[in-house]
């Protein structure tokens, strides 16, 4: 049962023995219903009550102190006042305790941070791992343990579920019961003083028995780690998440309540699509979700047909199918063949197939057997609006007749029932069973779409990292440059060395000391060229005449030499001008921002947008996260609204999208290979026509100063 | 009873008699399930069963024929072969029957168009008004009429149903009966041979016992009228459209199920914006709106407080709210006043309120009184998650009355309960009564937000139509010449004509006709000017050297002259050259489209979006209809996303935004008052900064053949 040094996290999820301190013969009280649960909920291990009063509980034995009990404790929940907290976990350690679960709350989520960092300490030297504080128990199937305080039956089954809610989760136990939902384990994280979402998802992963994982969460503060465990996690099984904090407001009360940093939402979507995660709107629909995905075969390709006996509904669920993503079967020939034969003559074998509202059960029978036997058909979406012509009693059998055909043939179906008693009873009847029911048709469409959506990120995940080779050691030194001149950020042309260290193209540049080099660096750049003064001293260059546009000849350039420097001394007689910088004016072109930040939760996130009044104004830009390669980088490019225009829209010609491309890499190789970078901003990014390159104007980079490095 | 001359729809919803012609004794047959239904709900009329065979239906003497009945048939249910329906119509116009409702289908649905057309013809030489045909008949509350063949019970109340769908109408019958949902009446509209939406809404709007509309819909033909009854509509009660064909396909899918016209969806919601119909997504949401809508009170304002146990379901609230446009309270003084003495110390008093996991029945009892007594608090939602501390007999009764201490303040309420068996028990117990009560938190938070949506439109009403005098003889005279020309499109020039005509300012021009001319010109209008041939022969008038940009001085234009004159001789020896057009050269601005085009079901569309790639790439345009004013204008404006570049983002200074309103309104007033124009798209206008005014350089304008004349 796994390897006692690094405890492993199969002793949470299935100890040998647990101990319950603060466990009570008051049936009010949290202590008797977790103990009442693991006993009642036919927990396979040894079970101990600890409590000072000793006695006994529904005739077992209560042990006054844990360091009593002769066997090995695998696994401990504490449910007693939060002041009497250290000292049992001092008691567990001494007992070697593997693991504790602390359900009692009064730390870190009311400000206590002190003594919940004394207990992470405590169970640090000794090895012991802790969930929670604040945290409701947890549920798992393998051994048949419950140690949680909700009052509910669970039904044992598939889905695996982690929440960052105590409250939303004891509710959510009680939903899956009625739901005819089966868990494998559920799981609250409480307040993370040590395991977190990664460490639980190193056990569910591997876990065979759990086919669905459903994570609520608010905030996330280990994320490059949550991360990767969800990459892992998605190979094997899918991943339903429901984040709140959507809302700025939202995020707001979510940091307010779990303290629990809430970056931006658009990132964090932005990160669960590039991770194959799939992110549901709501609780109901996330319930939805896991019922299907755990009872449905895998789709073997994405055509779907609807099949309704209304017109209307019909419509309605062609409108649901754009909105989440099915795609319609549309080959007419194929459709007729397979439908003409099951559909009356003044119905219509289009996509939405209908069968009419004088369809009866065998005919809803035929035609769903048709979908279902079809090669070319991957999944059904079922509609039915309540007719007199259809006998009610025939509803449920067909329902059932007609899902386990397509289970039969390795296919997903949804069906969504409108009308009144008929439906609500057929849909009460059938709540507990596996057979996707629904009153509406949002959520029939909704299934089937979030399930293809998974499935179509295996089919297209390519997670291998493309990397390109930068010279990090001269970046380096320019950091370590910064960093001595006490700067959080990079000066213009330390900036530009770091584009040259990543073969990143800038405009060509050179400092002059006196006229004669001006002159010199103009000729050699190629006119029209800028001059700019060089000097501390002078902040805004332009503003005293520190900055001359277009300078087309070797006479405007001597002038221009002569004009700043009397422009610039006017303005401050004592300032030190380093020199007159002579730059390549850059031709006009299609503007971008490529940047990257290290995203205080996810790490680094690369983002990138059209420049100016795009970003600005339309705030239309798009992330990504690692691993970045030439795929994702293109899908990066393609998810924001303006992209036709580097395609060459309105009659352009096409932009070179591959150096866009090859710059996104060398953006997040710099983020990634020099961890003491913590933001760039090359802004504008000018990019000219196909094969034409582009060029970097301008790279503002800021840097951790050296309590942060992570180097 | 109404007015016999115009047969005032009453007839159709109040009749005094109503004869089924095809009732049937066949109990399997719609023929008598209509005439049954009648005759069980208790209908306050004389009934009259039709049918060849004659005889008696459960004691009721059939006639064989209509004309065999003495009184007085003020309407007739025809449920027989499509084949035989002209002839019954026939016998009804003979008997001077006032409405008709034709249950039958088999007409333009499947493409029998002729036969449809002959029924109308026959109906309208006598006055009779026709339903249908291919519609489920009528439920009306007011003489307990139920004309269906739907075999559900219908529950009499204040929700008024109109549906384009039959199927789906029968399907809601039922899902009314079983959510509680009381009808006024519910009526299928068919194929609109006659009797459309508008007519059936001139008896529901001044219907006092109907107190919320919903309509199903799926395309509109006569928009125009529609939109005025919509607008008579909302001034009394709420109105709820479902319309399905929102995506591309779903729109070709109602459309050749229905054989409806179904327009841009983006046009369709703004017009429902623009005349406060709130939309749902789906028929769930729409029924919980019905509901909702005919159980509460108006709120007086929308300040809006969310009450919860539980942190987690608290912030997806939170999330919702921002969704459907809800406004959380904010004042925190204020909050903590009104929720300090009922909030324990560890939760929270901002909004959302958390009462903590700890909350029992009483702790809801005092925060939600709290809520409901505070006179700053509009409305509330409530927010619960099932917890074992929570004594699951106390639900129901709190529930109760909260909700009533609620109503008795005039503050609307809803409930969102996540949990098991508890709150499946609850919420089916309560789900016939007006308690808002749902499984999820988003549509707990929708119907305050769409019931809020729609009282603000109220608050914002301003339907006066501002209007521009303009010179419409002149347009007339413009198109006269067009048509007379056989063009449906009118020359640049003609365009500017109308501009002028419209008192929109367009760039400067004058035609030339020798090189004296020129120099005067350009000296009058201004320096630098731009100059181009005219001449009907020479189409790319750029491409042969027709088209000379920024002419500076008298010499430049004396140059210009010659050069365009040689190079158009050049090309084209036997062009027909009527002069040279001097124009301003139009300085550089904000580049807008304005324009206009009338749509096939609502008539004038007013469309405005920033110019270029705004509007070809971002699609980035916002819609209105008639009435337009400055206020509408203006939302116009603010609705499109490139909005903050006419307020002056980026540094730049804020835009004419008053003139871009004038030429707004000036446009509506063309399109309303020149009924041969069909579209107008000025593009681009150039803006300039406040007060400096704006310039309308290319207006492109359509107009309508003689036949489609509706001058």
């Amino acid at each position: 049962m796994g390897n006692d040094i690094k405890h492993d996290i199969k002793y949470l999820f299935e100890p040998g023995s647990i101990a319950v301190i603060g466990a009570s013969q008051d049936k009010k009280k949290i202590g008797y219903s977790v103990f009442n649960n693991i006993i009642s909920g036919g927990y396979k291990g040894r079970v101990y009550a600890i409590s000072p009063k000793g006695g006994f509980i529904d005739g077992h034995q209560v042990y006054t102190d844990i360091l009593d009990i002769k066997e090995e404790v695998d696994c401990a929940s504490i449910v007693i006042p939060a002041n009497l907290v250290v000292n049992a976990i001092k008691k567990c350690a001494e007992k070697k305790v593997k693991y504790v679960q602390i359900i009692s709350s009064g730390f870190s989520e009311i400000g206590n941070d002190r003594e919940e960092k004394e207990i992470a300490e405590i169970a640090k030297k000794v090895g012991m791992r802790v969930v929670g504080p604040n945290m409701f128990g947890l549920y798992s199937s393998s051994v048949s343990l419950n140690c949680t305080f909700s009052a509910s039956k669970v039904i044992p089954g598939h889905v695996a579920i982690l929440t960052q809610s105590g409250a939303l989760g004891i509710a959510m136990i009680g939903k899956t019961a009625v739901s005819g939902i089966g868990l494998s384990s559920i799981i609250s994280i409480g307040n993370k003083c040590d395991v977190d979402e990664s460490d639980l998802l190193e056990y569910i992963i591997d876990h065979d028995d759990t086919k669905v994982i459903l994570i609520y969460m608010e905030g996330v503060k280990k994320g490059e780690r949550l991360i990767s465990s969800l990459r892992r996690a998605v190979i094997k099984k899918p991943v339903i998440v429901i984040k709140s904090g959507r809302s700025e407001r939202g995020a707001r009360a979510a940091a307010s309540h779990t303290g629990s940093l809430a970056g931006s939402d658009e990132i964090f979507d932005a990160i669960m699509k590039q991770c194959g995660v799939v992110r549901a709107e709501s609780v109901e629909e996330a319930f939805n979700w896991c019922k299907f995905f755990s009872s449905s075969p895998a789709p073997r390709g994405y055509n779907s047909v609807i099949i309704t006996n209304g017109g209307g509904i019909g419509v309605l669920a062609t409108d649901a199918c754009e909105k989440y993503g099915v795609e319609l079967c549309d080959d007419q020939p194929l459709l007729q063949k397979i439908f003409d034969p099951v559909t009356p003559s003044f119905g219509s074998t289009k996509n939405p197939v209908d069968i009419t509202g004088g369809a009866a059960a065998a005919d809803y029978e035929s035609a769903l057997s048709a979908a279902a036997e079809s090669k070319e058909i991957d999944s059904t979406i079922a509609l039915y609006c309540e007719t007199a012509t259809f006998d009610s009693a025939n509803l449920e059998s067909m329902l059932v007749s007609t899902h386990l055909k397509h289970m039969k043939a390795g296919k997903p179906v949804t069906y969504a029932l409108v009308g009144g008693d008929q439906v609500e009873s057929t849909i009460a009847s059938l709540k507990t069973t596996s057979i996707p029911l629904f009153n509406e048709v949002q959520q029939a469409v909704s299934c089937i779409g979030a399930y293809n959506q998974y499935f179509k990120f295996l089919d297209e995940i390519t997670l291998a990292s493309e990397e390109y080779e930068i010279d990090t050691d001269a970046i380096n030194k320019i950091i370590d440059g910064a960093l001595k001149a006490n700067r959080s950020f990079l000066l213009a042309n330390e900036g530009a060395a770091v584009m040259q260290a990543a073969d990143i193209v800038i405009p060509l540049s050179k400092i002059a000391r006196n006229i004669n080099d001006a002159v010199k660096y103009a000729e050699e750049i190629g006119y029209p060229v800028v001059m700019k003064v060089v000097s501390k001293d002078i902040l805004h260059k332009s503003d005293v005449g520190g900055v001359i546009l277009n300078l087309e000849t070797r006479k405007e350039v001597i002038n221009a030499y002569e004009a700043i420097m009397h422009k610039c001394k006017g303005y401050n007689p004592n300032a030190v001008i380093e020199g007159i910088e002579v730059c390549e004016m850059v031709k006009k072109g299609t503007e971008l921002i490529i940047g990257a930040r290290r995203d205080p939760s996810f790490g680094p996130v690369i983002m990138c947008g059209l420049g100016g009044i795009y970003v600005e104004v339309m705030k239309d830009v798009s992330f990504r996260t690692m691993p970045m390669n030439r795929g994702i980088a293109l899908s990066m490019l393609e998810d924001i609204r303006s992209y036709p225009l580097l395609l060459g829209a309105r009659g352009e010609e096409k932009k070179d999208i591959d150096s866009v491309i090859d710059t996104i890499i060398k953006i997040s190789s710099i983020v990634k290979k020099c961890g003491r970078i913590t933001d760039i901003e090359i802004n504008p990014v000018v990019v000219y026509t196909d094969k034409s390159g582009l060029k970097a104007v301008d790279a503002r980079i800021l840097i951790a100063k050296p309590k942060e490095e992570n180097r």
